[in-house]
């Protein structure tokens, strides 16, 4: 048989971090590499509660659902999300297989082949993948400590005139900064102006470091809110309770959330009813705010040990920032380095991380690496770090 | 803000099914339209006995998993298909949300603007929504009781050169059919011998009536396989197990299922992990078989109340055959009737089906329906008929 593949197929690279994963199933890897959440802070037994409640309530839990998702957990997502500032109904939200479904449904309704879509520089590898995989042609936005540069910005939604922007504004995957509400407020202008989506990716906002009265309203928030936004809203649980629930949610325009909702029902009908349900039960029965301000501070004291680690190695010529946020510190090492060639090194001596270059659509960045600061304990981190300092000896002239 | 769609939104038509699914939440409805299982036959306390035993098994049943899926699951399927005459490895297999998603993974990686696929008349609905969705021209192979007609095959093969066919060859939806034995044989060589690739449908091969002797082996168990097959075979647990799991499988040539895979990372990293491993754990402590065979029997004594009920209405001009399997009567009224509109009248009367229209490409069989057998307990069945009748006598003329 001679398979004659779709032309799409050559835009599905894998991900790196996700080859990684596989990579670092080897026991005896301690990974910076993947954004996975720490497994001894995820609430086993409040999940089991839930699980006993919907199974309990009947067996129409395990019927098929609604393509939007379980009304009852999207009425608590409502409530969730209102105390955020973000004022919206069930009908303007949808339920999807973690915010990576979301960011493949919207791009699928969206964008055609050819479209222009702004990203941010640095950003989510994921996300790079899917808008490929539709066609678009991506062109990187510059981004200080402040996020996007507006001049930059500007510039750009004239030159490209994109139908879309795609941000992770808020702790950002790979960078771990914070946009400031300036900017924030700039972005949305020059959007609005322009009639250019924004697409903002807001599964970290929950992992906030430092003073607790400083606080960073979604884009979404600021905008008209939901019908004829320019923003379109995608969280998850994944960060705060557990990835293996597969949960996400989108907010946005009813129409455009409709449309959506179309897409999904071809592309999977619609996502496990039984996590949705699971999670319904578990935020009206368990205490997921204080579950989170717990995760809060282990990942905030995990980055501090971290940073004190990388402050101890003073590697020359690398330049890191402490993330205000979320899961990743971002190293930029000197130019004459390739973290892809460095990753071979570090992981014969046990050890991975996430070379940059995939985070950028312009494929800079080789001199650039992520690092998880969220999954392991203080003493593997302090092992994986000596590995890494090792593999790092092996190219920089101290 | 003017949003900007892409032009492949037109192509999103909601399902007609789902469409009256939701209708149909209104509790006085007896619907015969949406093709679900019977809730009372739910394993619920195995279910319930397979999740303690995920959560007790440690924090890291409820981290990222791989996007091909949890491999213990695809190790118990593969012996699971290996008793139907079929042997893959899990490398050969990719697990989805529900067989929705392997229809759609697949379409995405095979399938350009413009491209044919066939597909028998009639067929699945919501196959023919995603294959619209990439924009594939459908092309419709007649039939008959047996199967697709292989002269009319033969000539749309030569006529349109298809990249692909798809067909539910065991107790199709719409139509409850099972087709021979001469006819698989047929289709798999016409289609071997064109480079055509099947995409092989099975979620309801297990729900066999009648003859416990007979058996309907897959297209893909009659093909060489998995290396190099001409066949693409999707089946899932949303029929023998529960819906709400949206759990399904698709096996196929390795190269083929790792391009897949590919596209499945970008849709959604992975599909719940947690229904997978709860899948792992009832197949491997539960009589599944048990299990099946119970609701394969139960199902079948549905059925033949069906039949019965539709025997005494004696409706002129009506024509249908008993299904072999699956869960769907199908029944062409004379060609004057368009059940669309008879549709509006069963709704007011409290009854619901599915207008056969939306199952055929070509927008033909406005005179056919489909009635589901096997959500319906035989009180409500008793009662729906007689709603059914009512409505038919409406536009009958006896």
């Amino acid at each position: 048989m001679n398979y004659q593949f779709s032309k799409r197929l050559d835009t599905f690279s894998s991900s790196a971090v996700r080859e990684i994963l596989k990579l670092t199933q080897k026991k005896s890897i301690i990974s910076f590499a993947g954004g996975l959440p720490a497994e001894e802070h995820f609430p086993v037994a409040a999940i089991g509660e839930a699980f006993e409640r919907v199974l309990a309530a009947g067996n129409k839990a395990l019927q098929y659902g609604l393509t939007e998702g379980y009304l009852p957990l999207r009425e608590s997502i409502c409530k969730w999300m209102a105390r955020k500032g973000v004022t919206v109904t069930p009908d303007d939200m949808l339920l999807t297989t973690g915010s990576q479904q979301a960011i493949d449904l919207l791009t699928r309704i969206y964008i055609d082949n050819g479209d222009v879509i702004l990203v941010e520089k640095p950003t989510y590898l994921s996300a790079l993948q899917v808008f490929r995989s539709y066609g678009a042609k991506l062109v990187s936005v510059d981004a200080d400590e402040d996020g996007m540069v507006l001049a930059d910005l500007d510039a750009k939604l004239k030159q490209h005139k994109p139908k879309m922007v795609y941000a992770i504004p808020t702790f950002s995957n790979p960078t771990g900064k914070a946009w400031s509400l300036e900017r924030r407020k700039g972005v949305l202008e020059l959007c609005r102006a322009s009639d250019t989506l924004i697409l903002e990716d807001d599964p970290y906002g929950e992992l906030k470091f430092g003073d607790a009265s400083i606080t960073y309203p979604s884009l979404f928030s600021l905008d008209q809110h939901p019908k004829g936004s320019c923003v379109v809203y995608t969280s998850t649980f994944s960060k705060t309770v557990a990835p293996a629930l597969r949960t996400g949610w989108v907010m946005g325009d009813p129409d455009l959330i409709r449309h959506m909702a179309r897409a999904k029902q071809a592309a999977d009908l619609h996502s496990s009813s039984l996590d949705q349900q699971t999670l319904h039960q578990l935020m009206e029965h368990f205490d997921l705010d204080g579950h989170i301000e717990f995760v809060r501070k282990e990942y905030e004291s995990r980055m501090r040990q971290m940073a004190d680690l990388l402050r101890e190695q003073q590697w020359p010529g690398v330049v890191w920032n402490e993330p205000k946020g979320g899961m990743f510190f971002w190293l930029e090492l000197p130019e004459s380095i390739d973290t892809g060639e460095l990753l071979k090194t570090a992981v014969d001596m046990d050890v991975a991380f996430v070379p940059g270059v995939s985070f950028f659509a312009d494929s800079s960045g080789k001199n650039t690496m992520r690092l998880n600061f969220t999954h392991n304990d203080f003493e593997r981190t302090i092992i994986g770090m000596k590995r890494l300092n090792q593999a790092m000896e092996s190219v920089l002239v101290k």
